[in-house]
């Protein structure tokens, strides 16, 4: 039916220390023996923002699991989206119609489909059946849950605690998570830790309704790039998932080296044998920098195709080149006008630095291939124009940055420019 | 639109003190100048048994308030009892079909329509508004209220306190007993004061709803005819507004004299004026009996008829008659046979005590009435034959017992006689 070592093997990795791997072995071994693959459920709410790299953990794992035959259902919670904010306190949370929560959902499952695949995944809105419910389905279904075990999760006990109030029918989300386990017959529930509550209730609905009781499947969290915070757009450390190839190959560029096994495990479908080998070569001392180039490339390479990979890593090697330049480095003016090309204006700039014999040495220089402009080798033939702020790197250690009339002019619009610096300071 | 004066005079007279009589009449006055009546509300569970006379106080103050033109809305709480126990552990609180609801209702209201008046009275069951509730308006009326503020309601606190289990869904019925109050826009409710949290709920609701508040009519509990413990069935201390007139009559007699007046109030429709007299009466050291003997009657004839009151009185008369019989009342032979009539068979039995003169001198007492059999006096022309245990008065303090030959006999089955007067001793 189905790897069963494979499945094992890659939910061992990759999952929160929360997981219990022994409950998740058993339920492979009774799934395959009643000779079906497994019903894997994760819940979404439809409200969330632009994919991250950090929602991509968990569908990344759904990936797999479906890569080895495995059955995804995503379970758009669209029912309390339509109820909005029925204590009309939170004025975001208007009640959205039928139609409304469709285009949102869409919008959203789009981006979730650049990692599961569309064509093996079930998705079920689960006003497919509250709307169904009449109050006495709800009685029944409430009659399966107690106050005090509910006041237990975490958050309605810290504000039972400290008198915040909790309306009533803020208890009937845990119970409906529960319920949708139910009705789609989950063997795994793929979610945070933060979901342990209404995942272990969806157990306890499941073995009232006669079911054999779903295992949870905790998925971890990934640190931004900054290494230390959760990922998330409002800290500014996220890697979006619809962002150009070159910024997120930039931005994987950032994480700090003890994060590139974790990346590995969590955000790419590299099998976790050769995840090892990867850490292997880690331990044996390789450059962690081209290893990380590495996984830049594959994270790349599976949001935009293997060339705009490539040309990602182009671009980050000529940044890379800039930022290697030291800050002293020295400025030398540069003219180009209709008296002179390209080459000849290059040539008179390195001169004006009184580090090179002659005019021939510089151009045997170029043509050596030991002169890069931008990270960018030139020769003879190709010399491109430049303007202030191109880097120029001669040798090893020959680093000179082009500052000429031209340019000068440009910087007495310091503001615009900066605030343009700025922003993209922020952005990165 | 109807008499403010009485309508406040009757809800300031036999209502439990946790009433809040300013904002009654707060009510009632701006219900009147509405231009319109109170809407009176009174919630049942039709599972209760036969009614008693501690089950009719409330039902008493209803019918002084249609007598006075207000709307009765008897609310019953059929919604909950088609739904059975959810949680299956009950297993007496089996799911009733919608035919069996509407017979026991029908059976309860039968009892009910004889203290309130079915003509004015609206009965409603909430399963109408409740059958039609989806998923979407319960968690609407959820909303309404606060966890927090459910589990104040004393049960719910004890249980909660004490970590017996409160399932989910017995958060709900106060909840729906609120929502009643909407439906039926109710002016006051009328309840125990085992209902305040219920009741409380109910206006908060109904301001949720943008609606006037109700304000609550507690009534007050009825001392069984032992004086001491609340009216109950169990505790053997009720008096059945099904049972016999005679027996309802005996029962009154058997209250304390100290809750004369308040039978007066909670259980007849007597006005406040009048009981205000009765009250004068008794403080000015008239016979608590008699006036106990009035209530009596007036208590009976709600039930029954007048005249059915007061041969119940004549029954109680005879029966006192023989209590008032001292306990060494001398036994007297008496034969009545073809020789005799029921006159002279008394008179020779009284000439057998050697207490009187002659025969003409005790037919003189009869004739002046001053000879009673089993309490009704008699004369010359109308003597009652006796038997076995008959009480013969004469005078003020000549008590005799019939004990004739043919009774003898009787007396000696005595083991079913002592049984049939351990019964009565038991139902009175």
């Amino acid at each position: 039916m189905f790897d069963k070592k494979d499945t094992i093997k890659f939910l061992s990795s990759g999952v929160a220390s929360e997981t219990d791997l022994v409950a998740v072995k058993e339920k492979i071994d009774a799934v395959a023996k009643e000779g079906r693959v497994l019903n894997i459920k994760f819940g979404l709410d439809p409200s969330a923002p632009d994919i991250h790299l950090g929602h991509t953990v968990a569908l990344r794992k759904l990936r797999q699991m479906q890569n080895l035959g495995h059955k995804v259902i995503i379970i758009i919670g669209d029912f309390t989206g339509m109820i909005g904010d029925p204590t009309g306190k939170s004025k975001t949370r208007n009640q959205l119609s039928k139609k409304q929560v469709e285009e949102n959902a869409k919008t959203y499952l789009d981006q979730i489909f650049k990692v599961i695949d569309r064509s093996k995944t079930e998705v079920r809105m689960n006003s497919e059946w509250y709307d169904k419910m009449d109050f006495r389905d709800v009685i029944n279904l409430s009659a399966k849950a107690t106050v005090a075990r509910i006041l237990e999760r975490d958050d309605f006990a810290k504000r039972f605690k400290n008198g915040t109030p909790i309306s009533l029918h803020e208890f009937f989300y845990p119970l409906m998570q529960a319920y949708d386990s139910v009705v789609v017959a989950a063997d795994l529930e793929f979610g945070g830790t933060d979901q342990t509550f209404n995942i272990l209730m969806g157990r306890n609905i499941q073995r009232d309704y006669g079911m054999a009781p779903q295992v949870p499947v905790f998925i971890p969290l990934l640190e931004g790039i900054d290494g230390v915070e959760k990922m998330s757009k409002s800290l500014g450390n996220y890697i979006g998932i619809n962002e150009p190839a070159e910024v997120i190959y930039e931005k994987v560029m950032k994480i700090p080296d003890n994060l590139i096994i974790k990346y590995y495990t969590l955000t790419t479908d590299v099998h976790p044998d050769d995840i090892a080998k990867i850490q292997k070569r880690l331990e044996s001392g390789e450059n962690p920098r081209d290893i990380k180039m590495e996984l830049a490339k594959e994270i790349t390479t599976l949001y935009h195709s293997v060339a705009a990979a490539e040309k990602a890593e182009e671009i980050f090697k000529t940044a890379y080149q800039k930022q290697q330049a030291p800050e002293n480095t020295p400025k030398i003016p540069y003219k180009l006008d209709a008296n002179t090309d390209a080459l000849n204006a290059l040539i008179t700039s390195l001169m004006s630095t009184g580090k090179y014999a002659s005019r021939g040495f510089i151009r045997r220089l170029i043509q050596q291939g030991a002169v890069s402009v931008d990270g960018t080798k030139i020769d003879l033939s190709n010399v491109p124009e430049m303007g202030s702020g191109t880097i120029v790197k001669v040798g090893k250690a020959g680093f000179f940055e082009i500052a000429s009339q031209e340019l000068k002019k440009k910087v007495e619009l310091s503001e615009p420019q900066n605030e343009f610096n700025v922003f993209q300071g922020k952005t990165r």
